[in-house]
């Protein structure tokens, strides 16, 4: 027997034990939806967590990493609470303009921008987080070309790591941004070049569930960005200090204490140097956002025995959620949390491998997992779905079709 | 620095050392595409494979496991020269109809088939490799319902393992098949309902390089297709012992010797029980056929270092080529086989690692390598790409885009 992962603190069951997203019955949403397999996001829960964090850090931008969950009406509901949207590519700026997102609050990061990208941006008005020299090159000459005044920001990769980040992005050679030791003649140029400077951003890594580690990454980055702009002779209007809040995925993750991180922020930007004065300082954020705020829905298609081994066979699996098969940026395989949704607290009578409907082994949603008993029919839940799912899983794979996706 | 794999034998370079694709400069390929990112693939690569199989293993029927890459003219032109299409999805069986295959020709295979699914393969006189007795129950009301006399086959989980495999699908507690243990009154039950029993399905395992591995698998396969034909006193039409054949990705991997394999298996099967005496032998390969027939092909965007370490920025990434970025069923990245697509040949005179366009620390498609040099604007080529690359990645990811495919 293997453990799941914690349960999100959103989801309640009825008296029957059905599973409540948002208060509605699991079983209604996928008769809404049409079918299994589905994605549902629960755009409460996620306005529950923006209110949250503007509540432990009042002054604090709060931007959304779209990457995180493209999804439009979403997307929609998303922007129109929080200060800023970070895009990743020239698709994600179609997508954040059609849900009705001015450029002006879009910022573009990612470290292989093409000029038609890098077009794209300047003319619709969004801060571009500068990858490298280069590419600082190409922005101001397809600008002058434009015949538009670019907003441009620089992207540091700072000289310190985000300890204990599921994934990396600086402390050392990184592809994202320019070594903090090159990012003062950036700054010079992009400023005598007559661009709009916005600032800095400064990403140090994702996924951390640790409060102290995140509180000194953030720390570091406001005196990182003021030793540069002192260094620059130039105020930056905006810090982007990244986001890198992660959510309790598997069993013993503690959910992160945004609270004591808000304290601190909120005590280090008092605190800023005279440089810094007129800054305002932006959490780019993605994942704690919506990652628990979404759940997949997958209906067992078979249940069998092999070697005494109890597998439940669904009709959903790793290409609508990757990261959920341990596929996706994960060493060792462990367990999202699960349930069978319409038993929600019943007690676990048996142990189950619940496997997606791909032919290949890797197609696992979980391994070895203590559960009450399901049957063909039944539908498996596997939660923290809102981040990194649908649209980060190879949704063609063996021709088996995407998951619908509902909004509540 | 780190190694990279072998590059495959179908490629050579004109005397500027520009990469020759079926003869065809790799510039040119890209310009009748239109674009980079671009997969292509070399259909000639592919029918050599083919041929030389026919040639190790005369009699022997060979089958093309479409999942490994389901383009529909590549599709088309393989099916004209294997005796059978595989596949893993009512979608699947649809791209095969829409390239003109007959349903006579396909069998299917996949842990979580649905009704729907069942049916269309009925309708379609599509052979179904039953993954368990539910699955057979199911099959066998739906062609009740219809006035079908359905084609059936027993998929086997084998009670021994392909040595060396890559990923293993037999040996122990499975979700594929029924165990060994189960399969003669499943056989039974198939033929006394009078259905079209087809036979046997045993697939032990995949991507293996170990020619003595797989021999002893096919001489296991047939003998257990042998005990349980007695066992059940019905003679299978059909004994498909699963394919299994690796290929060489990383360095030091050593290519498979088909010819030893060939030579052995058609021994084994002139050598085979008599219960077998009018029974056919298929291989069902996919990753041998196309995975080296297939180029990667991503444009240089940006050319950068970071702490002295040289970083090429490609306009491509792990959104099309997910395994070569070391997150598809790999535990330890290790670099596929890459090169400077203009240079061939050319002496490696720095060390870089390439990366794709995605705003991840995940999208690495070749680590620390040893190249010529190489600048912005130029063509850096990923081979071993023809199987479980586009249509096994999530393209959807970070809004990107989907590759071009190219057939040649």
């Amino acid at each position: 027997m293997k453990p799941a992962g914690p349960i999100p603190p959103d989801y309640a069951a009825d008296a029957d034990g059905r599973l409540l997203i948002a208060g509605q019955p699991y079983d209604a949403l996928i008769e809404a939806a049409g079918q299994t397999p589905l994605f549902v996001y629960d755009s409460g829960a996620v306005a529950r967590r923006i209110a949250r964090l503007r509540a432990a850090m009042p002054g604090i931008d709060i931007h959304y990493a779209m990457k995180a969950n493209p999804h439009a009406g979403l997307l929609a509901r998303i922007a129109a609470q929080v200060d800023g949207i970070d895009i990743a590519s020239a698709g994600e700026l179609r997508i954040a303009e059609a849900a009705g997102i001015m450029g002006d609050r879009i910022s573009f990061a990612g470290p292989g921008k093409r000029d038609a990208e890098l077009e794209a941006a300047i003319l619709a008005g969004v801060t571009i987080n500068l990858e490298s020299e280069t590419e600082a090159e190409r922005a101001l000459a397809i600008a002058a070309r434009l015949g538009v005044r670019p907003r441009l920001a620089v992207r540091v990769n700072p000289d310190f790591e985000l300890r204990g980040s599921g994934m990396r992005m600086g402390g050392g050679a990184r592809p994202f941004g320019v070594d903090a030791a090159r990012a003062v003649p950036l700054v010079r140029r992009l400023v005598d070049a007559g661009a709009d400077w916005r600032g800095f951003h400064i990403y140090a890594g994702s996924q951390s569930l640790d409060a102290a580690a995140l509180i000194e990454a953030q720390a570091a980055g406001i005196a990182l960005a003021a030793a540069l702009a002192e260094a620059a002779e130039a105020s930056p209007p905006l810090v982007n200090l990244g986001g890198g809040f992660g959510i309790p995925y598997f069993s013993g993750d503690v959910a992160l204490d945004v609270e004591a991180i808000g304290a601190a922020l909120v005590e280090a930007v008092a605190a800023r140097p005279a440089v810094l004065g007129d800054a305002r300082f932006a959490l780019e954020l993605g994942r704690w956002l919506v990652g628990e705020a979404g759940v997949y829905l997958t209906r067992i298609v078979d249940r069998k025995t092999s070697h005494d081994q109890l597998f439940l066979i669904t009709d959903g699996g790793l290409h609508h959620q990757l990261a959920a098969s341990g596929n996706f940026g994960t060493v060792v395989r462990r367990n999202y949390p699960l349930a069978i949704a319409g038993r929600i607290g019943a007690p676990a009578t048996e142990v189950a491998t619940v496997c997606g409907c791909l032919c290949t082994p890797l197609d696992r949603l979980g391994d070895q997992l203590a559960l009450p008993e399901a049957q063909v029919g039944d539908v498996v839940a596997l939660f923290c779905a809102g981040a990194y799912g649908a649209s980060a899983s190879p949704a063609a794979f063996l021709a088996q079709g995407a998951a619908a996706e509902l909004l509540v």
